[in-house]
């Protein structure tokens, strides 16, 4: 393999793999750089907050999944830099060499400038974040279990997430349920009417991205929760034990809480930045970089920039929505443009990326969701939706045993609402006390 | 429920949960106290540092125990302070007065005097060591893979284990299963030949409380895999990069590794110190507490220490293993000391604790184990032993759902040889690099 195209691939989220596994046969040998040895299912990531699956159920070593892809080699590290004239990426100790280069280092929390809130207000990215906010809310339950203040103890049980997209949307379902089942059975001491989960949400509407029907269906299941929605609510500050969200032109409330969950904004990863530097072109909206139909950077035809990291837009101008989909077709659309190259097809210049929306779904609590699906998008909601989320994510986590103990889990927690995972697993909720 | 006697229980482990468990049916108030939200499956814990299991498997909530026993509540919470005089217990933010008081807080790591050691050797004791552990295993993979001096790639994967006793041994045997799957399968550039776990145990032989003809099966099972034991080795130092162990009067060997696990000493829980205080007792060896023949503090007839706690002693003089077979009998001769004593019975004080040896078992890899079995001290060995670990453990996993789970996760890899949680969860291994 000595001298054949070298392909480096940063980053194994949904769009670096898809890349990496749609190069299996090709004459390339490839290299993937992630900062994490796992590639992580994010779609389920907000399950792990609440309790019902572990991290290792819905993450999987990038090393085993590609191990039988004799021309891919994994590397562990952190890219530093970028050298688009030498055509080297180096990571802290290393450097690697490439003929092309697919970015695909995904996005991160954005505070809209606050990043004191960060503290206060842990986002949904990572394993960790996700086992972070776990333990915050059962040591939310634990503190008020022991607080004989009327009023700390509901601040204690009072949970408000900040934005109301999917993430947000299937948090505060799943959030309820955990609270619902925990205060009717493992602490039987205090009033269910004091846990609150307020759902806040900037915009309009809850899922402004759905067909109107569908968002009708998402404020009924959220209320069915009993969950608060605050729509046209803009979050000001964000302290400790409250946070204040402008409701009007000069109208604010003030919400007592010490839970507040961010799943409103995300930016571009910080190799953008270094991607933007070296290249030259300027960074888009929250971080982002421009490119071309083809995906790659303009002026740059062997660099690649593909999923959330990419400003990347439909026919029509729209801008493609950050979704694990868009970020596969865009893996698969590129290794198929280095393929056509390494084998000298003259076709290789023509055919621009197109997004194919096969759909997109949201579930809100046990038995309901959302979806709108196909090609003619149909919608779906309630049962029937839930039970296609249900199936098609299942069928997309990456090994066969993480789908059989997910299987199993889903099974369980279904049947009897119990969760498995409810670990507090550092000290913060203890000593905190 | 006002009146009635009032029992406190710190430590929710294999004796505090026993005992509150077995106070199920006695007109009394439970309070269970402990630092952590779940009851610790610790016989498996070696197979999460080593990424067959994920801590959820292993860990139940205490919560969801003790559901359906309506007199007993469970309180999150860290022993600050005992008042022997009041019968008060403190936490940070709450007092619990008792009747009775049973102390079963356990053991943690023992450095023999070399606190400094812990950063670079980490002992086995919590879900956090657990990961903690895993990470570093993991990540020696990842910077040998990348490593370009053999001398340092060597040191990478050269894994020392401090003590051979069962923690020591069956790790041991776990880690070198791992190696080698992850060696044929994720790592094939490295030469299998550079990985080297060395076993170190000051004392004669591995775990040299079993009959003699165990001990060789133990030496001929790790020598089957690529174990290297040292006994009669005493670490004297323990660096980043290397260890030294002394094996003779004036010898010394030095070994080249970055990864240093301590299986070796345990002494009692902090609050040993706090109880012997309270009560004016000498802590015994290891910081344990000296206990009667009925468990209680002598002078504090309403105060019983159990488990690894306690200095407890067999009829003959001997002391009691730290297991938790004994724990939990412990647990329950404390229960039924406490029914009589509340339903008035003149036995209270006749009866001595004595411990009933049903046996003990250590696994050494797959399909290798030894174990003592009975009364009457069966000895078994190999491929019967190691299925009669696999029942026993599984049967004494807490909750049927994780019975269930870590039934199929074994299966799993039992029959693929691969694991499912060998995920590095800290960024340490990605920023050392």
């Amino acid at each position: 393999m000595g001298g054949s195209h070298r392909v480096v691939i940063v980053g194994g989220g949904f769009g670096g793999l898809a890349c990496a596994q749609a190069l299996k046969k090709v004459p390339v040998e490839v290299t993937l750089i992630d900062r994490r040895n796992f590639h992580l299912f994010q779609p389920l990531l907000y399950q792990v907050a609440t309790g019902d699956l572990s991290p290792a159920n819905i993450a999987s070593p990038l090393r085993a999944i590609l191990r039988h892809q004799k021309n891919c080699r994994v590397v562990l590290g952190n890219v530093e830099s970028i050298d688009v004239h030498e055509q080297v990426v180096r990571t802290a100790g290393e450097s690697f060499s490439y003929d092309t280069l697919v970015v695909a280092a995904g996005s991160t929390h954005s505070y809209f400038g606050h990043d004191e809130w960060a503290e206060f207000a842990p986002g949904l990215k990572t394993v960790e974040d996700a086992t972070q906010i776990r333990n915050r809310i059962l040591a939310a339950f634990e503190v008020a279990a022991l607080e004989t203040d009327a009023e700390r103890r509901r601040a204690a049980l009072t949970f408000a997430i900040i934005g109301a997209g999917p993430t947000g949307v299937e948090l505060a379902g799943a959030l309820s349920e955990l609270g619902h089942y925990l205060l009717r059975n493992d602490f039987p001491g205090i009033d269910p009417s004091e846990m609150t989960i307020v759902l806040c949400e900037a915009g309009k509407e809850p899922l402004e991205m759905y067909p109107e029907p569908l968002i009708k269906k998402t404020r009924e299941a959220l209320s069915r929760l009993h969950v608060r929605l605050m729509t046209g609510g803009m979050v000001t500050e964000i302290h400790p034990n409250h946070i204040v969200v402008q409701t009007g032109k000069e109208s604010f409330e003030t919400l007592k809480t010490c839970n507040v969950i961010w799943a409103a904004g995300v930016q571009a990863s910080p190799l953008g930045k270094i991607l933007a530097e070296s290249t030259g072109v300027e960074q888009a909206r929250a971080g982002k970089i421009p490119v071309q139909h083809d995906l790659s950077i303009p002026g740059y035809p062997n660099i690649y920039v593909i999923g959330d990291l990419a400003a990347a837009k439909s026919k029509d101008g729209q801008p493609l929505p950050a979704l694990a989909p868009v970020a596969m077709q865009q893996g698969k659309y590129v290794a198929g443009r280095i393929s056509k190259l390494v084998h000298g097809d003259p076709e290789v210049t023509d055919k621009p990326f197109e997004y194919r929306d096969r759909g997109s779904m949201a579930v809100i609590g046990r038995y309901s969701a959302v979806a709108v699906v196909g090609p003619k998008k149909w919608q779906l909601s309630g049962w029937l939706a839930w039970l296609a989320w249900l199936f098609i994510h299942l069928m997309e986590i990456t090994q066969f045993r993480n789908r059989l103990i997910v299987l199993i889990q889903w099974g369980w927690t279904y049947w009897t609402r119990d969760r498995s995972a409810r670990l507090i697993t550092n000290r913060e909720g203890v000593d905190s006390n």
